[in-house]
């Protein structure tokens, strides 16, 4: 049987010990697994951008994978810890919408971390990665069952995600994050395009963003001349807006939350 | 049994290939090591700050585990290169003062590292990290003995450690370490704050710094509003100085050294 | 047998997901790999940098290690995908120089990846860091041949190397890296030195770099005063231009591509 794998994200930056320590904790719970950082570069306290990488990140793993999720700037505080079965994954952590990904799949469940002889004691007040979700992330990937971790949660935290809409020919949806190369991220997923817009081939697409105008959905992006807008089906499923050969965010000053739409262009047009 | 662990701190950054090589020199001696990253961000030289790090991130590894620490300006100077068997752990630097923490251990041992048969063949004059630290702590974590990588030292280099006075009711201290978020911690140790203040609650304690006061020990750093001063004790049992939501270290232009002290509020206070 | 070690390369930065999901990938495919990160700093597209990260970092690892690089700004165009076995080790990455190393073996031999059976489908028009290379890297890590990945490619993209010259005296190279402690490294192996100055000792030779002379080849950084420059046999065997306590590349205005020239003091100089 392969090793388990743990994937971890956090806001912990790696100038400091707290990564080091946690994957430390998990080997000595659970000393076969595979810890695999996603990123500890969130923002500190930014848990939309946390919740949007597991969000992009964990349907690459393989089912069963225990992903590990500490941006908690309400650590210490009566904030609930959660362990969350969904998308046929495990989610550990706050309950604070870091796992909004997994508790969007209506068969999610959600288990709050009660279960204080799976922690690492004595439980700090302000470290709650090293020995409350760490620990119980390595008993899950040791083959503890969810259930024994806590009593189910009704009500988890929720994350408002940005509505798409789809109105008089027009699809809207919004910037959802801004990736190093600059290239921005929307919440149009290929699947809402399609949908949308079944009979236009994505040559026929134009999308808009702070009114300037894309034409075409671009296969790759080589396909355009150096500093050309861009529109392109991106690696985790989403219509993404890039410079060929730039950083798209900050020459077209585009940012989370800006408005994308997206329309068929008319045979005439 | 499980596999060893070898931790790797260094001033090596992440863009280059330093790190990448350690490992693999540390995987071709032990191939079953996991080897855990603690940071690679030390400032270059910062042989202080680096042995901090470890004092603060080795706790919380099991017995036995291997911490190899290369902050190494004198690389290829005369100065030695040392393995010391301390705290239940087994670390692995030149000797510069990086292992401070271990050497503080009454009970520690020093061996130097001589045996060139453990080093990697031929050692260069700029990368005792790729030559002769990782294979040896490589070689310590599949089961070498200290005494078989070369002859105990009496003499290791050892840093100054900052004092802590209790003097007329006032614990003084300092900022021994300043972190990702902001937070100044200092050398004032919940065992320190307990004997000279037995019969205090934490809420009856009083911090001071650059003359600001801070009343009572918070349980997290959520208790107070948003831009508040707070001392709590951090996760490594050391006082620490937090702003609620911010980044006390730029806010109140506290640093590393910075003096600290601690009374006990008077019942009229 | 030792776990086979594959080595990542790319220009992913940590910020984002994309160096997780790839570990993640090789991981599925070959659950008993190490992948070992060298550098994900890569700045955007620079194939160059790459290229010479692996050159130095590459004899450091055992026969049979995978080294898997992407730094691929025509992804998703038609540039080929490349698995090449030269110098006892494979390489794997786009078709765009940053193999360089490994082609100017000349036992090298390159393969186009082609058996798509070997991807992760579907694949994407601009990750194929995660559909193409990581799991070939984990098949030819798990034992698939090399000639099981694609046919035999005779022409693959290669990458200028700048001249050493030595005429009149005179030895003339480049530098070719510039490493974070500000090291300036050169393409004048110790091999080329030894070759062109035979009965010179180290002590004899003199380099020159923007018209600055730095005299004798000192055995390791601590040889002269903070803040000299100096000439150092480095642990790649190339000679490095450094300074002592600082950062030479800043200090001195120094670049990759700047000319450096060695010759021998004549006994009256």
């Amino acid at each position: 049987m392969s090793p388990p794998v743990v994937t971890f994200t956090s806001d912990f930056g790696r100038d400091d010990w707290f990564v080091g320590v946690v994957h430390g904790v998990v080997l000595q719970v659970c000393p076969e697994a595979r810890v695999v950082d996603l990123s500890h570069e969130v923002p500190p306290g930014d848990v939309v951008r946390a919740a949007f990488l597991l969000e992009a990140a964990a349907p690459d793993f393989a089912p069963g994978t225990v992903h590990l999720a500490v941006v908690d700037p309400g650590v210490g505080t009566d904030r609930r810890a959660l362990a969350v079965r969904g998308r046929g994954q495990v989610f550990v952590g706050p309950d604070n919408g870091v796992l909004e990904w997994a508790l969007a799949d209506p068969a999610a469940a959600a288990h709050a971390l009660t279960a204080t002889r799976l922690f690492r004691e004595p439980v700090s007040r302000t470290f709650h990665g090293r020995d409350v979700f760490a620990p119980v992330a390595a008993h899950l990937a040791s083959g503890t069952t969810l259930e024994a971790v806590g009593p189910l949660v009704r009500d988890p935290v929720r994350l408002p995600r940005p509505r798409v809409v789809f109105e008089g020919g027009v699809l809207q949806g919004a910037v959802v994050y801004v990736d190093r190369f600059g290239n921005a991220l929307t919440n149009l997923t290929t699947d809402e395009l399609a949908r949308a817009f079944p009979r236009a081939p994505e040559s026929g697409l134009e999308a808009r963003i702070h009114g300037k105008r894309v034409v075409g959905v671009a296969r790759s992006y080589g396909d355009a001349p150096i500093g050309t807008l861009v529109a392109i089906l991106g690696s985790s499923g989403r219509l993404e807006l890039a410079e060929v050969g730039g950083h798209a965010a900050s020459r077209w000053g585009i940012g989370v939350g800006d408005r994308v739409t997206v329309t068929a262009r008319s045979a005439a047009g």
